[in-house]
């Protein structure tokens, strides 16, 4: 099938990940209309092309519309993009359940779960919206690059072919390329737990710990997450793809992995309080965190040891001292039969 | 078993890998000796306890004992560890051939294949010497950690469980874990040819693609590599284990990583000459691009398709222009049927 519909899409939140997916969904031809409570940045998007915090100025598709009227706007599109943060999700899903109706589709770009319990995105979006074509996107989609016009791969999962499809001609371009899976539950879940993954690399490397050992802790930590995922039922192959290894090789190799920088910072011997703070004080958000109380709560749920985790999240949440050895014992499947 | 028997080890070349290993086998508490052709170097570790060139004096264990004497040293050694570029194996391995006995156990440290031909290091040594008891090591084992005392995972290979047993003695200590494994040949094929995913994430580094089309190399390049590894009858399951991830992780982030260095300064338009001239200066190698030649001649002989290791290998080789286009597409598997 040829790209050559032209959507209407409403993007719902002016996040990093509104806007440079707005910024995409307009430069693929769509029509797109990024919806934001904020007035300097409807001004900023809709008269200088550019956000006026993120992305130090960089253009942004002169075809995007900002706009605050969510009432009228939500009703026309036929794609709806949600990126608002994880722990706004259920308010502005219950904002939007009144506007959406059957027929929409509904799009979360927002990775990870409800703060205090272990609901996914699209869990909170079914319960308040009343349609059944929701999706997630996920790949190594860091916004810095993507509004450069840098190329990646995302995935889109639903169990909605409506959304699958939609999905797959908002973003593809010359420079975007859109896989499609249907196994929604298995994608998600990764897609909220894998940055895991990253968080324990970072605090090895915080600990000083070596890159020998943060190889190490890559291969292991997907090793814990591989039987976790699988011992939940759900498909662990997609970890060793373009939604798992991919982006958490992004993680722990970017400038701007802000989960990563705040977990060395952990293994340094920073609190949580103290790392996050800079990072709040921007309006920005670390989700990896998240993904550790989870990630514990789920292991602790399916009976999965997770030592790796145990000891990440310990560090995390100052619950216990964490030492060196803890890390070490933890990555190594020491053999003792010696053969 | 416990590691309590105290296992004489001969080290065959004072490499940085040489070096490095044989500061673990002492350190682990066994005989070792380290064999070199440089006078300089025998007198340095002998008398200062460092290496004369390698990892900045840092000191190698004062039970390392360096020598000259080849012939008498081999044959005392229940173990021999081979520590010679992969171009010297063939002659490292005929002059060894005279000395061994099938009795000793001979375990490569040398990763990669022989110049102008296919074979891996341990088909070279099966040529050349009368042990049955051959294996590798692989796993991330930079080796500027290891001689720091930095922890890691070190994965010997070997069909002989005599072999298997020796590697597990000669370095389990309590910051190295060794896993030993059966299946000599995927690990060694794994290990091998590895470093052509870390060649191509840095040649797309060099051209400027960005982290997020970093991150989606690394998945596409190990699922080619996969697709070869199958294709050739071997077991793919290692590449997302210790032997394979872990180490293609750290060849990505290591300071120390040669062969991503000059990836990334090809990608950047030097030639490959250009690349490794001041790598060759040093007397260091950088196998990896190895890993291109034999990886497009197994992918053609096993008919496999890989157009980012045909990208790869076009650029370090300079057999035709390559675009960023065409690692794009390489590295994009664009679904056309839209849904």
């Amino acid at each position: 099938m040829k790209n050559n519909k032209t959507l209407r899409v409403a993007v719902f939140g002016s996040t990093t990940m509104g806007t440079a997916l707005s910024h995409l969904i307009a430069s693929a031809g769509h029509t797109c209309t990024l919806l934001t409570q904020d007035a300097t940045v409807q001004e900023s998007i809709n008269t200088q092309h550019c956000h006026p915090t993120y992305f130090k100025g960089a253009p942004i598709h002169p075809a995007v519309r900002a706009s605050m009227n969510i009432a009228d706007e939500i009703p026309k599109a036929d794609l709806v993009v949600m990126a608002v943060p994880s722990h706004a999700m259920r308010a502005a899903a219950q904002q939007l359940g009144a506007l959406i109706h059957p027929a929409q589709s509904v799009l979360s770009s927002t990775k990870g779960f409800e703060p205090t319990n272990t609901k996914l995105m699209t869990h909170v979006l079914r319960e308040e919206c009343q349609t059944e074509h929701l999706g997630t996107i996920s790949g190594p989609n860091m916004q810095a690059y993507m509004v450069k016009g840098l190329p990646t791969t995302l995935v889109i999962a639903s169990d909605s072919a409506q959304m699958r499809q939609h999905g797959w001609q908002a973003f593809t371009s010359p420079t975007i390329n859109v896989n499609t899976v249907a196994d929604l539950a298995s994608y998600e879940y990764l897609s909220g737990l894998k940055n895991i993954v990253g968080m324990e690399v970072g605090m090895v490397q915080g600990l000083g710990l070596g890159t020998n050992f943060q190889g190490l802790v890559a291969a292991e930590g997907m090793k814990e997450l591989d039987q976790l995922l699988t011992k939940m039922g759900l498909d662990s192959k997609p970890l060793y793809g373009v939604a798992g290894i991919a982006d958490i090789f992004l993680v722990c190799t970017s400038e701007f992995a802000l989960n990563y920088q705040i977990a060395v910072q952990m293994g340094q011997g920073m609190t949580l309080e103290e790392a996050l703070a800079p990072i709040k004080a921007r309006g920005e958000m670390a989700e990896g965190v998240e993904s550790l109380r989870v990630g514990l709560e789920l292991a602790n749920q399916y009976e999965q040891p997770m030592p790796l985790l145990e000891a990440a999240h310990a560090l995390a949440f100052s619950t216990r001292p964490v030492s060196k050895e803890e890390f070490i014992e933890a990555a190594f499947k020491r053999n003792t039969a010696g053969h």
